[in-house]
């Protein structure tokens, strides 16, 4: 495969270019029996849909998903599940200006030099859009870990350039369209984003992901590690550079005496690991924090080449978002929730006839 | 599989524990025709080995490589190279005090959690001296890309515990058992390492691995990413928490005129992607940065349960490296350049064909 | 994944069912800049569609291909190729009378026995017209392979029934709907599927295949022989029971002095291998033959049970072919095709810098 | 990977060649908690010996297992397990007069130019001794077949050249040194084999391979089949031709009113579809034919090449098999074991909490 399979026995496959006719996905694994409904995916996709509030893309797309198959009367079959979400809002002309150009930051520069072949319309298969079909997926994942084991997956919106936003609640974070957990930074944060629109720049942010109820021992140990896999999916999603687990990059300045998480009977006293050690589930929440990149795409001129190598100057006027991690929320949440299931099932594979010996309170 | 065996067409698969017989690994997918010995593997053993200064594990390894097959006449025949590295100073009976209590942070309680089994004997499968087989099958990835692609891989301590170590060279890198790249540094590093032994307690660290020369192209978009092959790569090696790339969680306070690396016809003004675009690589020097947590098995006691799930102490006395983190530079190193030989093969098997448009200078 | 997957670099996925709204297929892997139009792709999903005569199922279906993603001006970018085949002429009402009954050698039983639900309609998942989806993605396969390497791919209907159709040409191969390559045996073969459809009964079919131009080196030794992976291929259509390479089971009654291939300079003397020793092709042609067992739905009634596990008897009455072997020709080279790709990106992946030794005339 | 592992939860890697100092496997995915020693590989191991009589290979060595990992106190602990078998008995001086020459029908042309080079001594890697590893990692898998699910997997000798050899008993398999059912067929077999060895000649072979005791269920539909994989691991098999299931080749004349097996509430009335239906298992015995190819290292003078591609003669008076058929029992039986153990884990992956429908019988 080239890239557009992911995972072992979850396992999505993603087809789709931003100004294509549609993005497909396909969902091989899901145990049959699980009712799923063409709305238990749509919520979900509404939550990362562009549009939702005046500091994203301005692209009208309803992010439609319609399902082909691997459903018979409102359960899963234990077959494949194939949907489409049309594209519907293309406006490939905001390219021509840039099509021989390109933007600092971008992919359609390492693109063309793979493959030799250039679709300037939106960032052909780079474009984030391509986040809809994960967001598909882990939709599906994500009831399904609900319903067997009483995982949930949610995550928030942590800092965006240089204005933290501390967690106050989930309440909060489901409460706006920043996923801020903190409803009170509202109007700084709106305040932010409109000078950085009226500037024509463009801003990072982190997203934190937590896992609740994940039970102790899933993950595979060495290069299989449920950390491992959290970081490949996270780091995999358009814009991210950075992942940690845990207490992350905070533990190179701790003391083995601070980090390692004490035990009782009781549970972990702490968790500097993020529910994960030695690649195998604690039973602890499973902490993410993912570090995402400014958009690329931005109306300030930079410095660039075209493609026949020549120097030249980049503004980028489309329709951009100024923060992709304004609507990452949602993505990081499905990329944990499949990578999860995915382990859930390797776990029940091989040690499903485990007798689990005497565990935490 | 269960986790013991990575890569996609540069496989390898290791196997064995602290206190068995030994070590093994199959490296399959090596080009045929590389000019191979056990030297070219012993000496990046020889890094990583325990014993190199005071500031580590004392356990006596020699660490001897033992190639039992793929090599003829001394070249790869292009069939599974596999190899030994025998076990030479268990200690068991270190572990008799605490085999029945779990280490905080450490993967003894996940791992009897998850397979209902306990191999008390210096971490079993989880023991960090599984490392030993990346080295060396990273020893031969970056031998087959320095001769094939001219691509060379380096790495540094670049903090350890509080003390942030600046990069002033590669040959003071190599100078040091400590893979600190300002030799001048050297000193305090000693004095807090010896301050550290003394206390009984352990740290974490900061590693940079360095890729230069790799070829614009390498990595697959979407779920194929060379990034997020790197991050899981990285994020499987032991008490890794965090990973970055390029500018990494940097990007989350950086402006899009700030972070996208402006292109000039003689190449990028700046690299803060860390030499990946959209998931390929762009011809630019591969920047990754990992943290490392500090050693779980400390000589400070603390509060912890048994297999009982009683309350109870904990101190570990056995032989253990206050921060592993000293020792993980040529662990990193050999991860990235196995990932890089990877997607160097996936690359030219679909793009072999691709004639490279105009090249940066 | 589940089993909707197959293939290691040329990976192709399936969904859809029977009587869904359409079948589904994503092709990962195709080297960019291969000129592709639907139309190559329609005229082999032309020559397996049903109603192409009166001896195979009287479902009215266009098999129109409409492709998705992974084309750009007329060539593909390297990125996933996604499309769909709706379907158009389902009749779920034929199969209301068996809902509840199971088809003596049909896959409805151990379907329902797996995943603990039934979908009664045509088969569901397990319908033949998945084949389709293959089709499709041999069809890009076998032009990349014409236009890379020379290969040609071709088949014909050897045997049905009882009645073996000798090879004469392939000129008569491509004249009829049977794919017989005896154009004088079309009146034995219309007179006996004639009187086979008024019987109400179905009967079996073998069919060849043969791949030339196949260059030698392609296949992995051991486990990734390019026969094993053909055989696991064939055996993956429906209603494949048998599978033969070379001189197959004809080998069981040859003394090696007949068996071995001779060699000269000019070539090998004979070909009982069928292009393939030690799993990697010679360079001959490579020859497969397989066996298809006769439709499970026919019009003879047999005894059964329903899903309550009481004894019954079944008529099948709806739309069938009464002999899936007719239309099989088709499938089985798309399928050679698919691993001939995957074994040809495989092969310059590891061995892409091979300098061929002296080769055979 | 390149071919040197196979099976997607029980995985098994394997390296070594003929003339080196050790084979080497590695199983991953075996569940922990199984009583494994060596003695129950040791016995299997036994079974393939070479110079079990006087019709064989008279190679000396012991095949002795030692074990290297993934056991503890008797049992395994679910991480990798890795073996060897020691080489004791190498002669490469046998090779010396054919190292420039071709022996036709065996691999060492075919990976001469795959790779570029060539290890003359005794076949390399495409040795058939490599089967040894099949041997050990099936011996795993029928152990814990047979304790979970109550699996047994037997085989037999069917046919040796033209002397077809019915089954009589499975006491009769066991008590002789062919593997054949009717032990009143030895005497022809010795003189047949005697025969046969005087004249330098070798011949092929049928193995007949029967599992009982399989639930329904086990098999993944479309690409993933039961009968798809068990077709590429019986492929995968030195020296295999074909491959059959249940009636395989015979259905090709059979009507469906004859092949299609009915139903009661008792059972299947007959079982043509060798126990597979739709890919996935019925219940029944799962039955599998293969035709093993006559050894190609015979006494006889043949023409072939040399590698300057200069036309010479060739004779083989190495020790050899003059029907490799005659020891592959032993190794279809493993390699049918291995691929029921995968499926049996991908089965409970997926289908875990499936309550099965009313079953038969």
């Amino acid at each position: 495969m080239s890239g557009n399979t992911f995972g072992t026995l979850y396992c999505v496959t993603s087809f789709g270019e931003s100004h294509g006719p549609a993005y497909g996905g396909v969902v091989d694994g899901c145990p049959p029996g699980l009712a799923l409904s063409a709305e238990d995916i749509q919520k979900e996709l509404d939550r990362r849909k562009p549009g939702a509030s005046r500091h994203v893309t301005q692209r009208r797309e309803s992010d439609t998903i319609e399902i082909l198959s691997g459903i018979y009367e409102g359960k899963t079959t234990g077959t494949a599940i194939g949907f489409l979400v049309r594209n519907e809002d293309q406006r490939s002309k905001d390219y021509s200006k840039i099509a021989e150009k390109f933007r600092p930051g971008h992919a359609d520069y390492t693109y063309w030099q793979k493959y030799g072949i250039r679709d300037a319309r939106g960032g052909g298969r780079a474009s984030a859009r391509e986040t809809v079909i994960r967001v598909a997926a882990g939709a599906i994942a994500r009831k399904w870990l609900a319903e067997r084991y009483g995982v949930s997956i949610r995550g928030y919106l942590a800092q965006v350039g240089p204005l933290a936003i501390p967690f106050r609640s989930w309440d909060d974070a489901r409460s706006n369209a920043f996923f801020a957990a903190d409803a009170s930074m509202l109007p700084k944060l709106e305040q932010f984003m409109d000078e950085l629109r009226a500037s024509g720049d463009s801003c990072g942010a982190r997203v934190n992901v937590v896992a609740r109820g994940v039970p102790v021992g899933w993950g595979e140990p060495v290069y299989g590690r449920l950390d491992a896999d959290i970081a490949g999916a996270m780091m995999s999603i358009n814009a991210v550079k950075g992942v940690e687990i845990g207490a992350g990059f905070a533990a190179v300045a701790q003391k083995g005496s601070e980090h390692g998480d004490e035990m009782t009977p009781y549970g972990f006293v702490s968790n500097n690991n993020g529910g994960v050690l030695g690649g195998i589930s604690t039973g602890q929440e499973v902490t993410v924090s993912i570090a995402l990149k400014p958009t690329s795409s931005i109306r300030i001129p930079r410095r660039t080449i075209d493609v026949h190598a020549t120097a030249t100057e980049i503004e980028t006027t489309g329709r951009h978002d100024p923060c992709v991690g304004l609507r990452a929320t949602p993505i990081a949440e499905a990329m944990l929730a499949c990578v999860l299931m995915d382990h859930a099932l390797r776990h029940r594979a091989q040690c499903g006839d485990v007798v689990p010996p005497t565990r935490l309170g």
